[in-house]
């Protein structure tokens, strides 16, 4: 039998996806579980995305350019106008299958086997995946929940970097800790990224879901660093239409660029109704993310004030995103996650969150923690609360006291 | 600036694609392009698919399974079940995005830097895109032109397998030589991957366009080699839906499943509405694929007439997919074909080919050969050829008699 690559023997199992085995399992026996390990909002696609859909009128669905159609990088550049960024032009963008295939373009681009990146951790999993894929290291700035996942000071990425330094990748806001970096933390990044002429990687997939009038700040705000910034967005979160696959990688550096559509070229063209929904949606929908943005605000206060009320969890309010990692009075969040979906139900149902493992390099860290995505409207969410604390008493009874 | 990746230093230019801005720039000036350059039928996508397209009642464009939906992967396994091969079940597939991804999974789940994958030559030129990728040498295998591109014995593949070699990859039939493998080619090449333990991956994108009552043999046929074939499969040719985005990945080793699982779990999920539409086309498309093999048909034996026609020209008539690979009387036609879209039109029309050269491992063994893709209705296909004969009388005289 042929021998897996190193490459993927070193590739980590996802803490959002790895776990779905059992959950398909424990549907297949009539449970229905509660999805919070996964940040699938059951908001709607909005209208206008999905009439475009209903509506078109192909009779081939062709390729696009590898870069994506101009009508929708228009689309993009127009939105990118408004956030105040008037020097965008479609030649800034390479629409990729999802922002999944802008990071994957991005380390690519900039990394070649043994280099590596400098991630704020809790940092996404699946950027272990994609480090992974290349043989590209991660390595990791720690925060913590006690001080709410607040940035370490700049200067500890410096002390970071060595010659094999490609780029620092920063999720804004953070995904799973919903951090908001400030003005000033952004801008000290860049500098370092300057000074030390390595790029910055920064994942806004989520920015339109910052809260409590905070504003968000795109690494796209620093002219200086126009060379060094790579920015990786996505439709999935914003128009919530994960399934449409839809996401983009921005850079102002034509030598980025054009790299980066060697790549694109390779894999011929992004999916094509997935840009007409999207360049619907941005053409009709400035109202639809505002509503989203309170729902998302409600959801993340009962959940946060929901959690606060059950003995030993720890978690803090995000500032954005639509996640937050809470510390759980388990051991073990692994051995936990997998027997609520495998031994526990209450009515016949179950919840399904991600343990925190898998978003940090070292997974000891976040052992004890949970990543939780409010992305269920309100009643489910209460409900899927309810069931992970019912869920840890009997855990607890059962592995205190095994007899009990 | 930072640097980019040696990885992406290296990265070939999509010999396909690369030409696309000229062809952009002769569209801005009024000029109709026909392109012979790529894989993009003008045959209408299946009624059946664009109506589930038309007809989707969804509120939410959600992730499916990272591994793709199971109605669609179950029609995908109805589907080879009448290929004959029963035994295969949805938990055989992988969906992709794209035939392309599937390339980068079975590539990224075999091979780490540095190993070996043997291709006869010419190749599909974005296995070297693939292979570049991952740090990964192509070892070529030459077949020529004199001779119809027909596979060099099996033995030729052994006298290549070093202790780097992790994978035999085929296409067949043939991107770009039409070329179709025999039964006794590919089981030698099952036993040439079984005797020494590696994989072979088998590109069979084209299967349904196979032409003259030939009969296609899929690496499936070989149970003796059930844990060394990974198969690449796609939708985009079989239902000329290329921009669905809608390809899979096909094994029966359990353990080169969850390796690549790995890498689809990274990448979250493939795209839905594409799922939706093939799952439509597999449904109900029977007839489709054989009036569309009939077509092609046609369509070969036009531009094959026309070609030999030409003085200068040569050509073997292909036994399936939709390419051919010509010689043509110029030196360069990386030159040429840019000229023909920088330079010339004949009232005010011009053609797009692909150079061959990026379908070789050294591409000066097609430096005078081009693909052409016949792809295009009959009447289209036979006003390209003109203006692929016109221009290079044309070329001839301008660069033997730059005065003239």
């Amino acid at each position: 039998m042929p021998e897996i690559s190193q490459r993927a023997k070193n590739m980590p199992a996802s803490p959002v996806r790895k776990l779905v085995p059992y959950a398909e399992e424990a549907k297949k026996k009539g449970t229905k579980v509660y999805h919070l390990n996964i940040g699938q909002p059951d908001i709607e696609t909005p209208e206008t995305a999905l009439r475009a859909i209903k509506n078109i009128d192909l009779k081939v669905l062709d390729y696009s350019l590898s870069e994506g159609g101009f009508a929708y990088r228009e689309a993009l550049a127009s939105y990118y106008h408004k956030l105040g960024f008037n020097d965008l032009t479609p030649e800034n963008f390479i629409v990729t299958n999802g922002g999944s295939e802008a990071l994957n373009f991005a380390i690519s681009t900039l990394c070649d086997s043994e280099d590596e990146v400098i991630i704020p951790e809790p940092y996404y999993a699946n950027y272990n995946g994609f480090a992974g894929t290349f043989n590209v290291k991660v390595v990791a700035i720690p925060s913590t929940i006690e001080n709410g996942f607040s940035l370490p000071p700049a200067e500890d990425f410096e002390k970071k970097i060595t010659e094999k330094t490609r780029a620092i990748i920063i999720c804004n806001p953070g995904n799973p800790t919903g951090y908001l970096y400030t003005q000033e933390e952004l801008k000290k990044l860049a500098e370092i990224a300057v000074r030390h002429d390595i790029a910055i990687i920064s994942d806004e997939v989520y920015r339109e879901y910052v809260y409590d009038n905070n504003e968000h700040i795109s690494m796209l705000a620093f002219p200086f660093a126009s060379d060094h910034v790579v920015i990786i967005d996505s439709e999935s979160k914003r128009y919530s239409m994960c399934g449409a696959r839809i996401g983009c990688l921005i850079t102002r550096s034509e030598k980025i660029y054009r790299a980066a559509m060697l790549f694109a070229q390779a894999r011929l063209s992004p999916v094509l109704i997935g840009q007409i929904a999207a360049t619907a949606a941005h053409h009709d929908d400035a109202a639809y993310v505002e509503e989203v943005r309170n729902e998302y605000t409600k959801r993340r206060d009962l959940l946060v004030d929901l959690l606060a009320k059950i003995p030993g969890v720890k978690c803090s309010r995000p500032k954005g995103a639509f996640y937050c990692v809470a510390e759980l009075p388990v051991e073990d969040t692994d051995h936990f996650a997998q027997w609520l979906l495998e031994k526990f139900s209450d009515n016949n149902e179950t919840v399904m969150v991600a343990p925190a493992g898998g978003f940090y390099s070292n997974p000891e860290l976040g052992k004890k923690q949970v990543r939780i995505a409010y992305v269920l409207k309100e009643e489910d969410l209460k409900r899927s609360v309810e069931l992970l604390e019912i869920g840890m008493a009997r855990y607890k009874k059962e592995f205190l006291n095994p007899k009990g």
